[in-house]
């Protein structure tokens, strides 16, 4: 299919796959129980249910290799999907690299990443069971506008809570999410008991992720006919975004290559685990091998510094406890601009797959990654979203290395989104106001002191 | 190709036109000559060397039917096209109409609009002739950041010359800009005569898109190294967007349809004419038929207002004068958001296919536009440009006088561009504080009173 000059590998709708991937058929050791925070004993769907929709709290649970993706979801997912792959023949070119490297661009996608491939399933899974509305929170915005997207298109009511110091810092990301119907308010709000009570202590305050989940679990969990929606981390969440390995595949087969390498960025996981999973799987039923890399925040290392631990999912200790990778869940992380990978745990999936071996995790610091995105940008024209620059700035090491060692290798990376609405971090770059963060050893330690919040043993894992 | 539940065409890499089409081998009458602003007299390629490649003055002139687009620009337009065509089914059943609706979706280049489709061609043709630097001028921003983006690709010097109140209210399409390598000057500047004079009268001048032109003419006349380049009304600035409509002819023979009605928006008339021109070549053959609707907004309406007459390209009367619809050159139309839509005159094969009978004008106000813009991203995803909402304000008119009419018909429009830079006028509309303008009767009476510039009788047409 393709030739020297091809640029995109793209599938036809109807070649769009039709179920998602489980990867935790796969897995050669189970996953870890997760524990409610206030017993500290192993969940039960039913501890789930006033948040989510049954049908997701039984595909977090699930074993079944596929779950069939429903036509109404398939519906929207044709409106931007199959996303393209794209060999960056501009960057090979720059680089001046015998390596081939291609990308799957989800930036694609009307809100700019690839938050909608699990919104758009959420949304229907909720609208399936009768819910009428659904909260959330936002820390940069992107998961707030694809959840609000998401909500239109299935009629739905959404209620955002943006963390306040992007709610100022972002006016667009915000008047996006209200173009698409949505309800917002910047978190912490006078809309909940715990912004409230936040609030009444520090009328000031700038708000976390933390307390804007605080916030949009306490209006899902008071009220009968509102659920909560996540955008990574979950397993649920994680399976959505397979539909992107799955397509990489088969484009990766139309050019006739198979990556030597598979790069991505982690926050949360969910962009990482979506490109990376259908690889592995081939990799844990012996059909294939690749060498895949987890690319995070030199300033918030949660896989290359963090415990493989039990710990909090949320600061407000009202998430379930996983066993994660974590840097403590009271660790704030510096004010990188890349907002989306300022988690301090892990999905709990990308945890065990690390610990099992399949991983290898870099951290890298924001002058580099922005350096890489701005030479990206000039080589190929799309500018990206700072989390996204992370994973390029990983390939072009690769591609540089394949250089050194003459060698043709096959690099594939995750363009999680494009950066027009983080136009204000290109802005510091340029303007040499962006620093770089030591290592927050301190910090780091004092959240770590607590952990693990319970052993391994007393769960029996 | 195409079943009821398709909704992209997608054209592969393979099927790009290899030529553009150019509209002036089909006229049944010719154009209008061009005439020198300062003698009056028409222009010869000569008097148009000093400011563009040869190429392209060539192509300015030529009658033949067929320009082969060359490898190299074919290979940069291989990064986002072909475009796709998307069937809107989220709008039809929105609105519950048996038309069919389909637009062509330009907002996917990296810049995100159609403007990089003449940027990549001007890039390549003033680097095949030696070119090192281009200058340009840029309103809104969308074109300053195709050409920039497109320089980079060439390893051209790109300088900008960007409407001070834009470059001001819009740092995050200068960001852009920047990010793609150009140096941005908020004009008037002190980097020309005309920016110094300009300043010396009023330091706090707020710039014009005529100023601007000003800035960057000059700035290319002066400096033997340094070409011009224009982003719309020129003859082959239309023509490199004829690629827009020969892409939708072949998706539209996917989609097994024809449309009946083809809606665009214009300003200079670039992203219209490059979707139209190609069905409307079909029609001037004989081989086709439909309706072709221009839309204008109300607070400046050079089609259904405007005199078409000899009048000065530009305010500062650098430029050559054409035979255009046309509402005086001093006219300074009212701040609508649609920046891409100020302009006053129109491009001369567009005007002269309107004087031909081949296109209906209709003229629309900004809070219609508006409501039609946040109504398809709730259905469809995408947040348009306010250009682009111009175009589809008509095409869910013409689709609802479809429903009342209980007429199948189909509906095909341009979205020239996405929304994510404009975002601030998405805040004021949904803040209330968006105005429509009345028709500006006595400005553009004032502008008119010299008009024709010479009249047609001196020049023989």
């Amino acid at each position: 299919m393709g030739d020297d000059k091809t640029r995109k590998y793209v599938l036809p709708e109807s070649e769009m796959p039709e179920a998602y991937y489980n990867i935790q058929a796969d897995l050669p050791v189970p996953l870890p129980p997760v524990l409610h925070p206030g017993t500290l004993e192993p969940v039960t769907p039913d501890d789930l249910a006033p948040l989510f929709p049954m049908s997701l709290v039984m595909q977090e649970v699930s074993t079944e290799r596929e779950h069939e993706i429903p036509e109404p979801v398939q519906d929207v997912y044709r409106m931007y999907r199959p996303s393209p792959l794209i060999r960056a023949r501009g960057l090979e070119k720059a680089l001046d690299t015998p390596a081939k490297i291609y990308y799957k661009n989800e930036g694609v996608s009307p809100p700019g990443s690839h938050k909608p491939n699990t919104a758009i399933a959420q949304a229907f899974y909720n609208k399936q069971e009768g819910v009428t509305k659904i909260s959330t929170e936002t820390g940069a915005g992107q998961w707030g506008s694809a959840l609000s997207m998401a909500c239109a298109m299935f009629d739905i009511d959404c209620t955002v809570f943006m963390v306040r110091v992007s709610y100022d810092q972002k006016p667009y990301r915000r008047a996006m999410i209200e173009t698409y119907g949505a309800t917002i308010y910047p978190s912490p709000s006078d809309q909940t008991n715990a912004g409230r009570a936040i609030l009444a202590e520090d009328p000031d305050c700038l708000g976390s992720l933390g307390m804007a989940i605080s916030e949009a679990v306490e209006v899902a969990a008071l009220n009968d006919d509102t659920k909560y929606s996540l955008g990574s981390v979950l397993n649920h969440v994680l399976m959505h975004q397979t539909i992107i390995g799955q397509e990489a595949i088969k484009q990766m087969e139309m050019a006739d290559d198979y990556p030597d390498v598979i790069i991505g960025c982690t926050g949360g996981g969910s962009n990482f685990a979506g490109l990376v999973f259908p690889f592995i799987g081939q990799q844990l039923r012996g059909e294939a091998n690749a060498r895949v890399i987890a690319v995070e925040p030199a300033a918030c290392p949660t896989l290359t510094k963090g415990p493989y631990a039990f710990d909090f999912g949320d600061t407000a200790h009202l998430a379930p406890v996983v066993k994660m990778h974590t840097l403590g869940s009271t660790f704030v992380p510096p004010g990188i601009h890349a907002g989306g990978l300022r988690y301090h745990g892990m999905a709990p999936l990308v945890s065990h797959l690390l610990d099992l071996g399949y991983i290898e995790p870099v951290a890298l610091h924001q002058l580099d990654v922005f350096a890489a995105g701005v030479q990206f940008a000039r080589a190929e024209g799309i500018i990206p979203a700072p989390e996204s620059n992370h994973a390029i700035s990983a390939a072009i090491s690769e591609a540089l290395r394949c250089k050194e060692e003459g060698s043709e290798e096959t690099i594939l990376f995750n363009l999680s989104g494009h950066g027009h609405f983080d136009m204000g971090a290109y802005i510091a770059y340029m303007g040499g106001q962006l620093v770089d963060y030591d290592y927050p050893e301190e910090e780091i330690a004092m959240a770590l002191a607590g952990l693990p919040v319970v052993s391994v043993e007393a769960v029996g894992d």
